[in-house]
């Protein structure tokens, strides 16, 4: 058997996550040596009450309260407890002291990303985020250098598990908002708070975090457009289906280039159509997937498990393989690139589809005023269509698919639309991707 | 402008693929050197022919017959004239004088991977192959980087795009395979000579790349089980399709460890039935997938393009900035780990379900005397049922699906059935796969 040199791994945080890292590190210690070519040694789990009941049975006497002093000495930090503070304190503190940090903490990067991979930088350590994303799916590494000689046009995630259980179970069972979220949190997908996931947070930062290694540009929290999926009914998702669309909460990333539109780039989040013929259209339950459209390589998809313990603890464990064989063999890494630092662009620049219904007057010369508010905004129907609902005898429901126009340009219609005097109501507006 | 050291590239071929990277490498150059930290500069490209007709114009001073020159004194060797020889000549050459050398063919690592990974490591040089499998589609990194962490159950892989067209004309159109294998020909899916794709001879090969990378194991080419699509009928794809199945050509790379198996891994390649709903089902065209089963991740799936000139070049040039990087920052790389060396097992010791149809004498106790020849060989049956399809008087067709059993069981079985008095013969055998 190689005797290896042993590496100081130091575990920040035995939630979920953390205490599969911990299991998994303490079982197939002998397996990881051998791919890494160094001992992982698990010197401490610092928690912030090591009695606190726990799903896997950890030896106690690797709990301490003390984070700082066991970062202090460790060759690489695992940060898993999540939240900006003391997490960003503890990451500096480790990669100053020169320990390789690996963390999935997607909330700290998209706000302090920044500021980590400089202090990575400067002291040639390394910071590795693969769990932060999309859980268990490889989507940072391939990104990050598999793409890396290629230019990324669009990127376009599930990449919030809980908001697409609520939707698929909307989708193929027919259940409202209420209904799915109930079951969500009875199974344990959602939180007692769902807040994070249904408004669409937690997919910002991804989006955040995404749009940074597409576009080799920092894409800042604050810059990503983001709406939940609160406002999406029943009726909507059920009127899609009928039309041949999948409702999903979609985290995307654009490059735009073209179309009359100012060069940059642009992150968001909100519930869209997309064909149910589109490969995320078949991303069920709490699946996620991240769908990638590149100049050279074409269309990608990238599809697995968003979260859970052991799932996410994978991708921690892929990092701290790739960690430990850096300190074996020495060099500073891939290092994160943001050389392109691009403009990002503000919603009302965003060109897309939109799906409008609208509850009108039932006479002659409807439509044509529709249509009127419709151009004199520069927004160009594709399709126009009755709905067949029933509603009362002097009303009509229209559905109106667009061209592609800006959000700025759709904004205005509508608010136009809601103005009117033949406009009874606006009562959906989707965007449409995807096609 | 930042000023950068410039590398030393040398292309060897400027076919479909090589080309594509030329071209891309002379247009994006300025992008890319700013993501690899280094100049990219290519210095010739070696074709047996410089005045050949190529789909992309390229500078003719460029253009070299002398490969073994331009590989001395290159910092960065990108092979992609395929084949064995020169081949492998000229990479040893080039890892051997000190440069890092991607490549894309999958022949020669099926058969020479050992050779050229042990002269890399013994130089300290890194060995690039992303494109060698399933084109544009990043799976050779995750695999060996981002699941470094896990352990890996099972890969099956749709990795060849001819035959997948194929059997999704015949699935989704109903042609015949003549037909489908026709407009494969005359859209240039399939070449002149369509063996290696429809033979499975190019699935084996990667199916022997990918079960070295999930299992740290080499798998040489020679060890990898293999039928192809040409005994696949549009009976079976219908009956199959009527059953919920589709039919695929799978590479499988699978670790055994339970069941009454021995230990060990296994790689193979055939035709086999898999659910409809199985997400490798909805791969349509000439599109792959491979799909992953690992122990912490569970199920994942990369998706994307398997061939094409740009598509895979993209893949090629992530390899070269991922070279390029480790050139500017110094380190020998990742390195192959073949630390585990299991055992291969042969095809005999599968395990799997299977799909059985016979034409037998329609009269009472035959079904009893075909099931007693199952149990006699140990091959349980979980479904059987009488196809509709009309045959004449005397004779049924039998269609059963088995439990899992050995290919060693399964093959006594069909070979008893074959000698036995009530059966008129067996009309098909698949293996069933992924449920």
């Amino acid at each position: 058997m190689i005797e290896y040199r042993n590496l100081r791994i130091a575990l920040l945080g035995a939630g979920n996550v953390g205490s599969q890292v911990a299991r998994l590190l303490l079982e197939n210690g002998r397996e990881l040596a051998d791919r890494a070519g160094a001992g992982l040694e698990l010197v401490g789990i610092a928690v912030r009450n090591p009695d606190a009941e726990r799903a896997v049975d950890l030896p106690r006497e690797l709990f301490t309260t003390d984070a700082q002093s066991l970062v202090v000495g460790a060759d690489i930090v695992i940060e898993l407890i999540g939240g900006l503070e003391p997490a960003r304190t503890l990451i500096l503190e480790a990669l100053n002291s020169g320990a390789d940090v690996i963390t999935g903490n997607k909330a700290l990067l998209a706000t302090h990303g920044a500021e980590l991979f400089e202090a990575a930088e400067q002291v040639g350590a390394q910071l590795y985020y693969e769990a932060a994303v999309a859980g268990a799916i490889p989507i940072i590494r391939p990104l990050r250098e598999s793409l890396a000689g290629d230019n990324i046009n669009r990127v376009m995630g599930i990449v919030n598990g809980t908001t697409n259980f609520i939707l698929d179970r909307m989708t193929t069972l027919g259940e409202s908002q209420e209904q799915a979220l109930a079951v969500a949190t009875d199974l344990g997908y959602a939180e007692a708070d769902p807040t994070a996931d249904i408004e669409g947070y937690d997919a910002a930062q991804k989006a955040s975090i995404l749009a940074g290694l597409a576009f080799h540009t920092i894409v800042p929290i604050e810059s990503v457009y983001r709406e939940g999926i609160t406002g999406v009914t029943l009726e909507q998702v059920e009127a899609a289906r009928r039309a041949g669309f999948a409702v999903k909460l979609l985290a995307i990333c654009e490059r735009i280039s073209a179309d009359g539109a100012p060069d940059g780039v642009s992150a968001r989040v909100y519930p869209a159509l997309i064909p149910s013929t589109h490969p995320l259209a078949a991303v069920h339950g709490g699946k996620n997937a991240v769908f990638i459209e590149a100049e050279a390589a074409g269309d990608l998809m990238f599809y697995g498990a968003g979260a859970g313990g052991t799932e996410t603890a994978s991708a921690v464990l892929g990092d701290l393989v790739s960690a430990a064989r850096r300190h074996v063999i020495g060099g500073p890494g891939v290092g994160e690139s943001h050389s392109a630092d691009l403009t990002i662009l503000p919603i009302d620049d965003i060109i897309t589809r939109y799906n409008v219904r609208l509850d009108v007057l039932d006479k002659p010369g409807v439509l044509a005023a529709v249509a009127t508010i419709f151009s004199e905004h520069g927004v160009s129907l594709e399709t126009v269509e009755q709905a067949v609902e029933e509603t009362d005898a002097a009303t009509a429901t229209l559905v109106i698919g667009t061209h592609r126009a800006t959000e700025a340009a759709l904004a205005a219609t509508v608010s136009a639309l809601a103005d009117s005097d033949v406009v009874r109501s606006v009562t959906s507006v989707l965007r449409v991707e995807g096609s």
